[in-house]
C-alpha cells in the first residue's frame, strides 16, 4: 500500500502545490484508487509514472471545487485515452448529478464508464482483500473520511516444516495452511499454526479531509498504520479553522494521538503559510509534532509506503 | 496587443501542453481577455505574469471539456483570491446552464462575479476600443469563432506644428485632432490631416477552433493581422480530420492564404506528433508554410505582439 500525495494545497493551487488529490497504489494489483480530485489531478498524474489504465475507483471526500474540478476532465481523458475500463466512484448526494449535468452540457459520454455511488455511514466497499468505509465529518458541506483496511492474511505456509514432520500432502496441507488443528492418519496432531508464519495484520489507512476536529476522524483513524489528515490552519489561526470548519496542525495531531495511530501525515495547506511569510510549515509542523511526534508534512508527488507491523508489534 | 498562448494540445493535456487557452493583453489598459479554458489554465496562468485579477471577458468557442474544464476552477479561485470584479463570459447555448449547475453542486456562489452571454453570429461586444464579432465554424457540436478588432485612432495631434503656424489654442485644435478642416479667425484654412499623424488603422485578431475548412473562418480572419487557427492534424491524416471536423496543418494555410492575413499561428495539436513520432510539429509547420510563408507554431506561454502596421502599409 503506496500512498502519493498529487496535490496539497487548499482551495487554490500555487505554484509548488496543486489541490487536492491522493493516489493509493494496492500491494500485488495494477490497481490504484484515487482519493479526490481536484483541478489538474490528471496533469499530476501524467508528471507520476502512475498510469490512469490502473484507476479503477475514485473516492470524493465533499463537493467543493478543490475536490472535485478535475474528475471530469481525468475521466474524459481517459477515455480519449482508449481505456474501456470502468470506474467505481463514491461520494455524496450531488456527485452523480454533478458528473451527468457536465456530461450533458459538455457532450461527454461516460454512460458506460463510470459507477456512480452515494455513500453513507459503515462499509461502502468490501473485496477479498481491502474493507473501505467511511464516516461523516465536520466541514460547511457534508464531507466524509474514509478508511481503506487491508485484510489479515494468514502467515506463509512452511512447506519444508510440512515435508520434515513426515505431514502427507494433500487436503491437509489445505486445512493446516488456514491455521486448523489436523489429527494425522499416525494419531499425531499437528496445530496448524506450527507450520505456518504467525498471520499478516492487514494494514490500516484513515483520511480525513476537509474537518474541524471530530469524534469520527478518531473512530476511523482507531488502530491505523497511516493517517492522513487535513491541516489548513496552524494553531494560532484556530479562530479561522473554527469559522471555516476545517482543522489546525494541532487538532491534526489531537486525532493521531487519541485514534494511537503509527503515523500522520498532514496536508491541505492554506497558501498563507508559503515560504518567506511570519507562520510557514514548518511552525505547523512542530506545532503537531510536540503533541505526535511520528508526524510528517506532505508535498506534491510525496510517496509514503505504509510499512506492515512487524509480527512482534502485532 | 499581445496573445500568450496557455495551452496548445487538442482533447488532453501532455506534459509539455496543456489544453486550449489563450489569453490577449489589451494595449493600453490593465485589462486580459481569456479565448477558452480547458482544465489547468488557472495552474498556467500561475506559471505566467498574468494577473487573473486583470481578466474581465472570457470567450468560449463551444462546450468540448478541452475547451471549458477549467473555467471553474478559475473562477472559484478569483473569488477566493478576493478579486471583487465582474467576469464576462461568451459563448455557445449550454454555457450558461453548465456554470450554474457546477455552482449549484459545488457550492460555489459566483452569482454576482460573473455574467454569460450567448453569443449569435455577428458584433457580441463593442466598447470604445474593440469590436468582437463571432460566426459559426464546422465542428461535431456548435462552435464559434471570434474576431477582435482593434477601432482605427485617429493620428497624433502635432501640437508643435499647430503652434508654429500660429493656430489658437482651444477647441480650433479638438477639430484638427478629429480630422476636420478649420477657417481660422485670420481667414487662412488648416486641414486637420496636415497637423496629425495619419490615424493608426486597429489591428484584427481571428481565433478559430475547432473547426474543419470553411468559409466563416475566412470571413473572420479577412485581412487579419494575426490568424490562430487549429490545426490538429497532419495534412496525411485528413481523413481523420474530415471524420472529427478538426483542420489539417493544410487547411488552416489555406483560410489564412484565402483571408489575405499578415500572420497565421497554428496550435491545437493532436498528441501523435510528439518528438519521436513518425509526423512530428515540423511536418506540420512544412505542409502550412508551403501554403502560407508567414507560418509559426503555437507553444505553451509562446508570447507573441500583434505589430501596428506602418502607415506604408495601409
Amino acid at each position: 500500500m503506496e500512498i502519493t500525495f498529487l496535490g496539497t494545497s487548499s482551495g487554490v493551487p500555487t505554484r509548488s502545490r496543486n489541490v487536492s488529490s491522493i493516489v493509493l497504489r494496492l500491494p500485488q494489483r495494477a490497481e490504484c484508487w484515487l482519493f479526490d480530485c481536484g483541478e489538474g489531478t490528471q496533469h499530476q498524474l501524467l508528471r507520476s509514472d502512475i498510469k490512469t489504465s490502473q484507476l479503477t475507483r475514485i473516492f470524493i471526500t465533499h463537493m467543493h471545487g478543490d475536490h472535485i474540478f478535475g474528475l471530469m476532465g481525468l475521466l474524459a481523458s481517459c477515455g480519449l485515452a482508449g481505456s474501456a475500463q470502468q470506474v467505481d466512484i463514491y461520494g455524496p448526494a450531488g456527485l452523480e448529478e454533478y458528473l451527468w449535468a457536465c456530461c450533458k452540457y459538455s457532450y461527454t459520454n461516460l454512460t458506460h464508464r463510470i459507477r456512480v455511488h452515494q455513500v453513507k455511514p459503515g462499509v461502502i466497499f468490501t473485496d477479498s482483500d481491502f474493507t473501505v468505509s467511511c464516516l461523516p465529518l465536520k466541514h460547511r458541506v457534508p464531507a466524509f473520511g474514509y478508511r481503506v483496511q487491508e485484510k489479515d492474511r494468514p502467515g506463509r505456509f512452511l512447506v519444508e516444516k510440512a515435508k520434515a514432520l513426515g505431514i502427507p500432502r494433500g487436503p491437509i496441507y489445505g486445512k493446516l495452511k488456514q491455521g486448523q488443528n489436523v489429527t494425522l492418519p499416525d494419531g499425531r496432531i499437528i496445530r496448524g499454526a506450527d507450520i505456518c508464519d504467525p498471520p499478516e495484520e492487514g494494514r490500516k489507512i484513515a483520511y480525513c479531509t476537509d474537518t474541524v476536529f471530530c469524534e469520527e476522524a478518531i473512530t476511523l483513524a482507531e488502530d491505523a498504520d497511516l493517517l492522513i489528515h487535513e491541516a489548513t490552519f496552524a494553531h494560532q489561526d484556530a479562530n479561522l479553522a473554527f469559522e471555516r470548519l476545517h482543522s489546525t496542525s494541532t487538532m491534526a495531531a489531537q486525532v493521531a494521538l487519541a485514534a494511537k495511530v503509527r503515523k500522520l501525515i498532514i496536508s491541505h495547506f492554506s497558501p498563507r503559510y508559503a515560504p518567506g511569510n511570519v507562520l510557514t510549515l514548518d511552525n505547523l509542523k512542530q506545532e503537531a509534532r510536540a503533541i505526535f511526534p511520528q508526524t510528517k508534512l506532505a508535498y506534491d508527488f510525496f510517496t509514503y509506503e505504509v510499512p506492515r507491523r512487524r509480527n512482534s508489534e502485532q
